[in-house]
């Protein structure tokens, strides 16, 4: 059978300006591993080198992976397990470096009452607390 | 120095209409890495037993994960390299199980003549052509 | 069904002297994974205390992860997809270093008419231009 | 300073005939990180789709990611630790595929005094026994 596992708030538990953070150290590993699964052996993120002589100065990360560090926020803490994704904005503001510690974080900004639906706006900072990522996503809390 | 790289298609060499795509079967061992990267171990991609007992019935690959696909795509074919995301919309709409083989696209849709900046549209399918996820992203195609 | 995915060059389309290369920066997390896929951990590729006492004083990449680059050129770009490699043979001339960006080049040497196979030279650069393997592969190119 | 490392067998120590073997089944997460690794994402070893309508039928094992297993022997086992390849080639004889039991085997063909090398006959067998790659490689065994 398996452990029970405990669902994460619902909508109606869910409330404006609750949130909740993640934050990693990006590694050299992460973003090798990220290209190997992606596919996105793009150079500005693998050959430093390359990197080296765009205006960036050195391998940046992939955007997308910085913004998977906002996954493990809405899936695991808030809303938390049960969460179902509908739909995901962002804009890149600036770039994220290997070695950089980027925290990931989501606050509950509108309840769609029609839809139970849960609006987040979601902010990616670096360690100098400089926003590298902003956006937002809409989403299913779980039902209990 | 390092052998020169080829950058991929600037402004002027895109034309609204050029498409390009990406495929591979999701493994499962993606989605273990994927989790281990960004630390979305939500269980509805890595417990069998919860996954069981959810509405999708077994386990679904991150949606993010499916996304990622589309980077190679912009990242390495059209544009291609020196390409930089400024914008990403995306709107999931099926589930993706282990095991699915997955193609991204990318579609230019406009240009954007004030900001030398490229809309592309995005979608992704699965192995029977049904549409998982679909966006847009707006990007800076490589300066030569 | 699945999307179609698009064919490399066929032995017709192929001519002596087209080339085609893929670098990366071989990031500490090729050697670790590598000697996970491969069971080889040569404490020359991951152990540094070891190493610093070889004559190449620190860690250096295993053969045939240099010689791995190459692969994503023969299956990928040229020939490209439906590629069938038949012989290999290397010669490896210089160490690989944690953090050395290598290129992996790929040359159409001789077109071998009777059997439609096609000879390509391969050779391999760090990042000084110097030549760290060098070698051919005989192989079967695409049929459409 | 970290311990001692015990070196291989030397030029002396090796004898025309020895032999040394290293079995695994190659999974599917190892094509996964091999293509990872190697930036080989040839959809015959990563798109089902795709690869059910090859000649193969199914997805197959980068010839690379086989080959790879004769490294474990070569460097761990005989000669050992110390070993440095000078020259290595390989013709590729059957498909590998995911699931399959692969067993490189190395055995000492012949002595060459004046530079100190020795020569190695390689041959790699899937669990049905059939060879499915065969090869040899120069090397200088561990100096003590």
């Amino acid at each position: 059978m398996g452990r029970a596992v405990p669902l994460g708030k619902s909508f109606e538990e869910l409330e404006v300006g609750q949130e909740a953070s993640f934050s990693k150290t990006l590694g050299e590993c992460d973003l090798y591993q990220f290209a190997g699964i992606s596919g996105d052996f793009n150079p500005v993120h693998l050959n430093e080198e390359y990197a080296k002589k765009t205006p960036f100065g050195k391998r940046i990360s992939h955007g997308i992976l910085t913004l998977s560090l906002a996954g493990s926020v809405l899936g695991m803490m808030l809303p938390g397990i049960g969460t179902v994704l509908v739909e995901l904005q962002v804009r890149f503001r600036r770039p994220v470096f290997i070695g950089d510690t980027i925290t990931a974080t989501a606050c509950v900004s509108e309840k769609i009452d029609s839809k139970k639906r849960v609006r987040m706006d979601l902010k990616w900072y670096n360690q100098n607390d400089e926003p590298v990522m902003e956006g937002y996503t809409i989403l299913i809390p779980p039902r209990k």
